[in-house]
């Protein structure tokens, strides 16, 4: 399909400046971009390829000012980058989607399934799932005994949805991840062996949830994980069992969540964060990749650093003395000397 | 079903204060307990709990003082976390479990399956594979050629055991684990370039290990990759090739060992630690989480943390100094000024 | 099949010393050698068991000098590494290798694959996939739409690759390995909601890449996140949407590379080590276990160290001086006593 800047422009409530009918087939990246794309600019740091871009149409925020002559249209909107996931998801969208049971795949008898569902190749739905609409189950997706799921669900290919987990609407759960392990639960005896205690509970993502790659959220013992409405997980995250992840909160990958720990909402862990169990993190909490939060975070909105965490503002401060630390000791070293001639 | 308190405390050797005939349906968490349901109350954290619990029964410690009423009827045990466990594990043994070969399945004709085994849809058998008895093999699962395995062993399902491979009895593997994939072995050749070094070793799983989700257990190069008796390696877990763990060592989440490293008997890791290759780390040495141990650990129960790794003692008293070191540094100006005016 | 010393050290270009009729059937490692079986010794640290192990054929570096009697015979080799590689190559092509298609299996009519190709039970071949030849695609391996991949692929049980993937010739994919699942990208609105970003680009892999069991590769938001040529990435490494990692760069296990970010050639990561997105990483760098890398490092060859990182150098002697800060402290203190007394 081709679209030009003025339709396109029209669709974002944009303006254009330069060719209105400058025409797109594809989108680029502003760095790699070539004729006939459309592409964007958004982050200041790319700034510099908008002048050489080779791409047809950029959309820009409306107060990009330009330090040199521009050769493609600009389309300029209130904010680029929503401008452009607006289109990529009307793009998306545009896309036919699968529906009906592929063959060969294993549905139980009792599985309830609703309308314009996909059940890919090799996928295994159990006993008495029930499933809403517009459902995408790709192949070898393993939903396990009484799991239910909303509606809009995606389920990507090789995804793990353990025995009575609940999925809400609108979750989209990318191969690989495990909904619904056993948490890591054993009593020690005296011999020093461990005895598992048996996980029974279960595992809720409520609505509008996003699971990452071979990301692995556990089973509660008693009762639920649970993962709040809006939380957006990356990939080979770990949850741990009884673990609650509130609302909106978006934590990136290779980070790990220890038991029955309750993160606030609209809380943000950069990459390999690390959580212990049974303590609580305020809402609005940031924590920098590679923090390790050892007790409970009361302040809400914290910046939070270092392994134990403290406040990103103080270990930043510790850390610029910590690196010239070798320098601190010469120059205790010569006070020393210099008092101890005195 | 439906138990009662005494019915419980006498399976429990336990003594009940209350109401004997306190009727019981499921288990409940005690913060969330519900009327007709079980709690128990182990970690002190949760004692507030106690006293407001909508629990019918209440599992205690044998010591434990309440220091308001309770309204609840008390089972007072030994250890009450372990007592939960019993009644757990009763619980989960009452429940059906699956015999016989679901289709579609792929089971080699050479292959030896034990009694009351279940083989799950698309599940792969591979050549010569041998299983002892009452084996539940999930949906999904790939069992390679020449696996052998004992009696009662679990492989959830997306479980991949790669040939050779040897699993003892009773071992659990949940979804997504791979046990027995290459090492990551190769030699930089004269332009820099990696040749790879064929990985024709096996992974030894002893009896009584469980392995979490997505963890990967990389083959032996030459030899095999030992996990001894009772070893529990929690989701996400790597532990690369030619590595031994010593029995009933324990480690979190996201924890990665590196080649041909010997790790203790009863050690301790917590989530995200890291462990140099070739090295060897004593009986008992407990690592908190994201510790990083770069040389041998040769004292038996030495407590680990830092990156690289230090004595928990050292290291949280160093990092208590640390968290004030602009001030430590603004004390030194000082002391050089003074010292530099006379 | 028995082989010589003297059949080995021909094949080798190497010498023999000692009983050049010693025969082997089977390759162990030296602290395990066994009679009739050849090992090698490279690591020194490993020298110890030359003169202790039962093996019948030891290889050995050509300059490797005996402290003691070695009972064994020695091949001499300018690289005994890189010779056992060699063994084991030629060990390891002898296997019989499948091909053919494997029932059942799911293979969209519109694939197109090349010669002597094995498509294991329960993979699915999506549409329009096309391969080259000798490619091995093992049981419940998931291949999207328009996925390419080149001649002598690997591709184990359960590997996912996501559509419109393309995969370079020689490259090797661990079983649970996901490429091209969606990039990270979220828009946040004013409401604190996150806007999922369609990412439409794709994952390529050029030639000789090898990726670890259960790693992950995200596909580009748009154009492609590269591997490039000669890269192998360890289990459970994450590669975030838009990454470039150069030639013959080597990341160990539970790594992660934020996204957009590009790593240079000749890398070298440890384990657990993390990068920020939007920098760069010059060529030859080698970060430590658990680094943190967090704003472009310029240098090529810079050892790096620390979270945030630093030159290696600068923080080994920032470290040393961190471990006795109470010392430092007390120090401190002594100085200013003194100096307030005078």
């Amino acid at each position: 399909m081709v679209f030009t800047a003025s339709q396109i422009a029209e669709y974002l409530n944009g303006t254009v400046e330069g060719n209105p009918l400058a025409a797109v087939r594809n989108v680029s990246k502003i760095e790699e971009g070539e004729p006939d794309t459309l592409t964007f600019l958004s982050n200041p740091k790319y700034t510099q390829y908008i002048y050489t871009t080779e791409a047809s149409v950029v959309i820009v925020n409306r107060d990009f000012a330009p330090e040199q002559p521009v050769k493609a249209t600009l389309i300029r909107v209130d904010d680029a980058y929503g401008a452009l996931a607006t289109l990529l998801r009307l793009y998306q969208d545009s896309m036919p989607k699968k529906t009906g049971i592929e063959q060969p795949s294993y549905v139980s008898e009792s599985a309830q399934l609703g309308e314009a569902v996909y059940v890919g190749a090799f996928a295994y739905i159990g006993e008495n799932v029930k499933t809403g609409n517009n459902v995408q189950i790709f192949p070898q997706a393993f939903i396990g005994n009484e799991v239910e799921m909303g509606d809009n669900v995606t389920i990507h290919a090789g995804v793990k949805i353990c025995n009575g987990c609940r999925i809400g609407n609108n979750c989209i759960i990318h191969s690989g991840a495990v909904i619904g392990a056993d948490g890591f639960g054993f009593a020690p005896n005296s011999e020093g062996k461990y005895e598992k205690i048996p996980q029974i509970g279960i595992v809720i993502l409520e609505d509008d949830v996003e699971i990452g790659a071979n990301a692995t959220i556990d089973r509660a013992t008693l009762g639920a994980t649970i993962i709040r409405k809006g939380v957006k997980l990356d990939n080979l995250v770990m949850i741990a069992h009884n673990v609650e992840v509130g609302e909106n909160t978006v934590m990136a990958a290779l980070t790990g969540v220890a038991g029955s720990t309750k993160i606030g909402k609209n809380v943000m862990f950069g990459g390999q964060v690390g959580v212990a169990g049974h303590i609580t993190v305020a809402d609005g909490v940031k924590a920098s990749a590679q923090t390790g939060i050892a007790a409970s975070v009361k302040q809400e909105g914290q910046g939070m650093m270092g392994s134990p965490a403290i406040s990103a503002i103080q270990y930043n401060k510790a850390y610029a003395v910590f690196r010239n630390l070798p320098d601190l000791r010469n120059r205790l070293e010569n006070v020393e000397k210099k008092s101890t001639n005195e």
